[in-house]
């Protein structure tokens, strides 16, 4: 361990402590800065982003334009430490390391907790991870190597490998005689880890429990009721909805020995949360979940192009049925202008339920339980609603067409469509999830095709039986 | 304070901690239970839920259905203690106090936190709020009361009132003294926060660096070199994001004099980051952001009726825009078959870009500074995407229709309303932002309505002065 506890270099001082809003990164400051960086001031720029928060800094290199940041960079490399590194946005941080003199980079990563070594190593190309690893003092480089050996998006990578742990027969004075002498401890933990003499975890103290007992008091007899660990090999999205399901704090990793390897904290499974939280938002709306507002532009574009592309074979799929119609169209051209409301009220139906499903499904709310009612629920929502839509429309087209089979007809097509939506809405992601396909990611193409080919069917099929 | 060290009762004993997955409570514990339940086995009922987490109790009382409900709160209502009620579903939490013995509620409140009571005090009524006032004891009253006293959704309201904190002039070993003799602490803390003669904070120190220093080491020597403070009155929107953004475990709450009223941790931090994910993506699909799973059918029917029937009014307002385009229809019936296409590819290119728009600005990544090269990108991106995907129609309607024509209005319809559907994505939750209407929840219905009037209009506007 390369992190002695005063080493702890947060950069906000203390009397910046009452501002108001969620940043120290007005936009007074921005400007400052980039005045100073347009003059070429260094001095100035540094003087300007010294007093900065690491997340302020990252924040600040995401919203400037290219140039800038290529110039402040420039200006100003030793602003870039390993905290600033760690609060980058993927792209940009692969962009800014390739900028960084070899040697600030070196000296950012010895700065830095294994588990945030690992983050940023994982997604480098080979040649970098090696100039990194070679760059790390050799307890630090084990542990970072050690953790790049569990697969991805594992608890394995998502630990830190620096614990606090002690014999599960010590006492409270011991414990503490114990972490006096240590020159140096993780920047965060919350629990005393109890081991076997295996190294095996038995259990956990909070460190309140440990400060607020007398020293005689046995370490055993403070821990917490309810202890749990991951295995390594776990995914980190599984570990994120227990932290969050269980209010954990801090939660030790073990390995297949079940030995003590690491730790979690909930600062880590947060991150994960909102991370999946924004892939699964960004995913049900077609957006390639790694976007962000830094991307290049033709990654953008290329990244939305193939939902768009999928999106285009479903519509297709839906015209067809329209030109199988054609006639009846021809016969009443008042089809054609009434037909895009119910497939657009079919779709928003469809959306409502599915994202509700979609939700449920990655909360694990929605479980073999009670899916049959949740199905049964949607189907009647979509039969209150298609029935109170279907009265409306058919008021709205009697009243703009004045046929009255007219009426009936989109009366009948509305309820049969909202029906079908909001019953897709839920079975489709509810299957998609039983065979293991991402619901967030392919729910939108399927329940759009059926609302789509559901509405137009119904609609004209109904009036080249009924008015033609 | 009326909460010893020692009562705090999780329920999980340590030997399940090496279970998978991410819930105690399987199908086979629930099948046990509802057995149980319906052959009136109320022994049976309380050996099946004691050992599972309140968290895993309030999901199977989530799970399963009003009738199952009922008879196992009849059949055992104490499985219901405070944590339980804490971990509910607001509808269904309501529905349970209301149905829950006076004595046995009274109970399970005197076990909480002051967050936890004011959480779940604040939605009841005041007849059932009165009770539960009257039933705690008076220090936790008076808590309780101060906290209400601030706003709704304010940091005051999520803030715990028990804090630990020590004068600054203190030693390590003057505070460990201080803690061994009181007899309670609260279930979660991490700092000892430092107070001046007024009660003002002035910094504060990991439980870590306390319990690793000499006894004769300064208290605020070993402070935290970043350190903030949260008002009371601030919204726990912002403060959720700050707890994200600058990676926060505990942070003090003051009041207006700048005196400590409370702490807010990472865990209710956490809890309002995740609502107001889950709001927005709700919010974004049209579902009023209260619903869940647990909610009666016809108030699900009723929440969802206002958004389509605002979509069936833009909907209208686009056929309408058809409609002026009846002769051209007429004429040349593949227009209506090509013209939902058109429209259906600009919803969705408005929806993406909608969505990383919405998201950037409840994330605060979107800001004066990247604005306009924002919305620079996302018109390039249109005109891209737009120009690959006239192209494809232009060659798709080619071969269908074999109208050379026809393929070029649908190549220059599409470059319009794709490029519009992008631009209108960007701009319209800029603006909603700037005149502070909810984005997430508005911008919706806007970008349909002008991705529908725009294709529409391109398509047989141009298709009318072209072809005919």
């Amino acid at each position: 361990m390369t992190h002695p506890a005063d080493d702890e270099t947060r950069l906000v001082p203390a009397d910046q402590s009452d501002e108001p809003g969620n940043s120290d990164l007005d936009s007074d400051r921005i400007d400052t800065i980039l005045d100073a960086v347009e003059a070429g001031d260094a001095r100035a720029v540094a003087e300007a982003l010294e007093p900065l928060h690491p997340a302020d800094i990252s924040d600040l290199l995401e919203q400037i334009s290219g140039p800038q940041r290529h110039a402040l960079l420039t200006l100003y490399p030793a602003g870039i430490d390993g905290e600033v590194l760690s609060e980058l946005d993927e792209n940009l941080r692969e962009e800014i390391i390739e900028a960084l003199p070899r040697e600030a980079l070196a000296e950012a990563m010895r700065e830095l907790d294994t588990d945030d070594v690992v983050d940023i190593i994982e997604d480098l190309e080979d040649d970098d991870q090696a100039f990194i690893l070679g760059a790390l003092e050799s307890d630090d480089r084990a542990a970072v190597e050690s953790s790049l050996a569990w697969p991805e998006y594992s608890a394995g990578r998502l630990m830190q490998s620096e614990t606090v742990s002690a014999p599960q027969d010590w006492t409270v004075g011991e414990t503490i005689d114990h972490l006096r002498t240590i020159d140096w401890l993780p920047d965060q933990f919350y629990h005393v880890i109890l081991v076997d003499e295996r190294h095996r975890p038995t259990g956990h103290a909070t460190l309140g429990r440990v400060l607020a007992s007398k020293r005689d008091v046995a370490l055993k007899d403070i821990t917490e009721d309810s202890f749990r660990t991951f295995e390594a090999s776990e995914s980190e999205t599984e570990v994120a909805l227990v932290f969050n399901k269980y209010h954990l704090i801090s939660t030790p990793v073990v390995d297949d020995a079940g030995r003590l390897v690491g730790v979690i904290t909930i600062d880590d499974a947060m991150i994960v949360l909102d991370e999946e939280h924004e892939e699964d938002m960004l995913r049900m709306a077609g957006v390639n979940e790694e976007s962000s507002l830094s991307d290049r532009i033709v990654d953008t574009a290329r990244g939305r192009f193939l939902w768009l592309f999928i999106n285009l074979i479903t519509a297709i799929f839906a015209s067809a049925v329209i030109a199988q119609f054609e006639d009846a169209i021809n016969a009443m051209v008042a089809l054609a202008v009434l037909m895009p409301i119910v497939a657009s009220m079919g779709g928003n139906a469809g959306t409502q339920s599915m994202t509700v499903a979609v939700r449920a499904l990655a909360t694990r709310e929605l479980t073999g339980q009670n899916t049959r009612r949740v199905i049964w629920r949607e189907l009647i929502v979509g039969l209150i609603n298609g029935s109170a839509f279907g009265l409306i429309m058919a008021g709205v087209a009697g009243v703009w067409f004045g046929v009255p089979m007219l009426a009936l007809v989109i009366a009948l097509a509305m309820v049969a469509t909202l029906t079908a939506a909001a019953l897709s809405g839920i079975v489709l992601p509810v299957i998609l999830d039983k065979i293991k396909v991402d619901p967030a990611l392919a729910s939108g193409p399927f329940v759009t095709t059926v609302t789509d080919v559901v509405g137009f069917f119904a609609f004209l099929g109904l009036a080249s039986a009924i008015l033609l």
